[in-house]
């Protein structure tokens, strides 16, 4: 299995960004696993981050790459343990009188919530950590998923540490 | 203000369909608040939420031009009050043995959660829709926000309806 790389990057917000930085990757067949962008505390900048398996050398040069881009603040490459890592799943599951009593048990089990309930199906939003998220699915699975959609991840470092326009390549 | 726009995208999951999508609304001027993509049940296959601001008319083209793009398995609009939509945020705030207490207050009125302490700051996950996080942001910006990377909008519609490879354009 391949190492998965969490990269922390502050960009201009504007048109083409996303599609220059998404573009970096994938010429050098570098698959994104999830990659999320939202706004930040300036409304100029935003905030990509993203998830991606794969060489640390292609990585090096990735980052490099990134970092000549004008629309490119900051990068940071997070490691281990070091940061929080979440992300939120809604996911749409067929259930009928029967089977919902159990799916709204392992709901609650998870700290997850009911947000949509129909004769035939149920919807619950889940957050928490991907392996959190993957534990949820496996259970629900066997009710039978009819469609679920996922943020990919947010991260932030622990302790003080802070990613700005000062920051540089890190 | 322009009207927001909320797209569900099933698209292919390999290098560069990102990168191509967000081509098609750049090359537009079309500039996308946010994006999130994740994966689904079946593993060929990933899930954009994609939430931009614009003209009814061009994103319409772009729409049909999404269709016509290999990667692009199904495209549905979301309208107004029929779809849930969720968010989640890591926020780091500047919190020293005076203020913690009211931050920590305002974090359980939002029902968020406080994941990080340092002795100077609080990292608190807040999930809920865009309009929840923003007033929670709201809130938070008198102490100092160190901070924050937010996942972008994932969306699902209500009751039974479901995206899938048979949906094609709706």
């Amino acid at each position: 299995m391949m190492k998965k790389h969490v990269l922390s990057v502050l960009v201009e917000n504007r048109a083409g960004t996303l599609s220059r930085v998404a573009g970096l990757f994938s010429r050098r067949g570098f698959n994104i696993d999830s990659l999320t962008v939202g706004e930040t505390e300036n409304p100029a900048l935003s905030r990509m981050t993203i998830v991606a398996a794969g060489d640390d050398t292609v990585l090096e040069q990735i980052i490099k790459q990134l970092d000549k881009l004008v629309d490119v603040i900051a990068i940071r490459g997070l490691h281990d343990s070091s940061y929080i890592r979440r992300e939120i799943m809604l996911v749409k599951i067929s259930a009928g009188e029967k089977t919902r009593p159990a799916i709204v048990e392992v709901a609650a089990i998870f700290r997850s919530r009911v947000i949509d309930i129909s004769p035939t199906t149920i919807t619950i939003e889940a957050t928490g950590s991907p392996e959190k998220i993957e534990g949820l699915i496996q259970l629900l699975r066997p009710y039978g998923i009819l469609e679920m959609a996922r943020t990919g991840s947010v991260a932030l470092e622990r302790g003080t540490n802070v990613l700005t326009v000062d920051s540089g390549q890190q």
